[in-house]
């Protein structure tokens, strides 16, 4: 249940004659801050579950469906109809919260998925900031642009005070709201999905190698990427006593598709090293 | 961008010689009501938004997610962890709203697609219905048996006394609660996606014939079916002057996949029968 990487980094140039418990004292792989797994989460989707304090029940919280961009301090951005009951709930009172989840894979655990909760006021914008607000809502949600110049809508932001991140099993936090406005999406937010898909359907030889010669694993009969970073990747390595969440850290920072290529071959070439060995 | 449908019941039996003027003026196709489309669309799905009053900050909804399980009046169930957010919020404050949205096609407008917040006050499951409820919740949700005895989770129900209904563009209202408790879920809830997806691939030319000869649609080029329930079923109609919702009934109820398939059948037969007069 608990699916925690526990892998670890294998020092790029550590050749030969090494010792496992050598090895387990390597420092753990990096791996994003909790901040910036939040601005990754929240910037890889445009579309949320927006918590208002309804009139009617009176203090009641309602939720209802919101789409939204990001101001470069990851505050969502909203483009409002005046008679939706969450702009008028906003009206009354700014207290608010967005919730935004993680794609759950097909037949994968809802629950392990990773979602956050970014709680703050919730006001109009201000005419000044309008221009550039509307264009970063666009730039989220292009399919929008016929009806962003309607007369009965109108841009909100939620200034974000307070941040609730799980990101599944194990691994929740409260972050801090000025980590978060400072922390950047990860750069692979877009690249990631389409990388562990050819991953998985191309490769899934190679991961084997990986949780076989650089994570210690040599039972892993099977293995498939379930996510993938700036920092590195994670796999559930399959063997015979069962599955296991792990993390291989990159030789160096990957910020675009290409770079994790070459970082994945070159990865592949030091396993295969290890395993002549 | 509004799509509702306007599609008309064309009265099975009604051979021939009929105007147009006359088939106007036949009574709509029945369709669900509100309350049969929220209780339909809460049991299509087993996690939702669960909306809550946090303490820190004080007093802001606190939106996170939860798998949950209904009762026959429609109450979701959950299955909580005393140390979840959620539950702590619960425990002080029991005002709690449940999001529950349709899944967006892929492509497809989101807010296009159907969602439901019902709205009431959460509060544990007395220890006497504890099994039935356990049964309820499980049915719904049977991954989670593994952990469904353990001793740091409980059992709490929504009772549900507000329902606001989102069924798209021009589709949505407040669901009186008793209405909303009194309604059966629809019999196809879980048979619709495989209806739709068999009719699309296989029976797209039955549905063009539909479109022409029952609904009075006679440029129609392509048709698509998007939704189905006992009393009918809708398809978007392509035509030169664009894209249309239109909604069709069956000649009677259709309670199983079986029972829609005859009545497809049947209605292929009579759209050919107009279109050879």
């Amino acid at each position: 249940m608990n699916e925690r990487p526990t892998g670890h980094l294998v020092p790029a140039g550590d050749e030969g004659g090494e010792q496992p418990s050598s090895r387990a004292a390597a420092p753990p792989p990096p791996e994003p801050s909790h901040a910036e797994r939040c601005r990754t989460l929240v910037a890889g989707s445009s579309r949320g579950a927006l918590s208002t304090i309804a009139a009617d029940p009176a203090g009641y919280p309602y939720g209802s469906v919101a789409s939204y961009g990001l101001d470069e301090r990851g505050n969502p951005l909203f483009f409002v109809s005046l008679m939706a009951e969450h702009t008028q709930n906003a009206m009354r009172d700014p207290r608010a919260s967005l919730l935004v989840t993680e794609p759950v894979p097909d037949g994968a655990d809802p629950l392990a998925s990773g979602r956050v909760t970014l709680m703050g006021q919730l006001s109009p914008v201000a005419d000044d900031d309008r221009p550039r607000v509307r264009d970063l809502y666009l730039a989220a949600n292009p399919t929008s642009a016929y009806y962003i110049d309607f007369g009965d809508f109108t841009f909100y932001r939620l200034d974000v005070e307070s941040i609730r991140y799980v990101g599944g099993y194990g691994r929740m936090s409260w972050v801090d709201a000025e980590r978060y406005a400072a922390a950047e999406p990860d750069p692979l937010v877009d690249a990631a999905a389409g990388i562990i898909e050819h991953m998985n359907a191309d490769h899934a030889d190679a991961q084997v190698l990986y949780c076989k010669y650089l994570l210690d694993r040599p039972d892993t009969t099977e293995a498939s990427m379930s996510a993938v970073d700036r920092y590195g990747f994670e796999m559930i390595a399959v063997g015979p006593a069962g599955r296991a969440a792990v993390r291989l850290g990159f030789p160096d920072e990957c910020t675009t598709g290409d770079e994790v290529r070459k970082a994945m071959v070159a990865l592949v070439a030091e396993a295969r090293a290890r395993a002549a060995v």
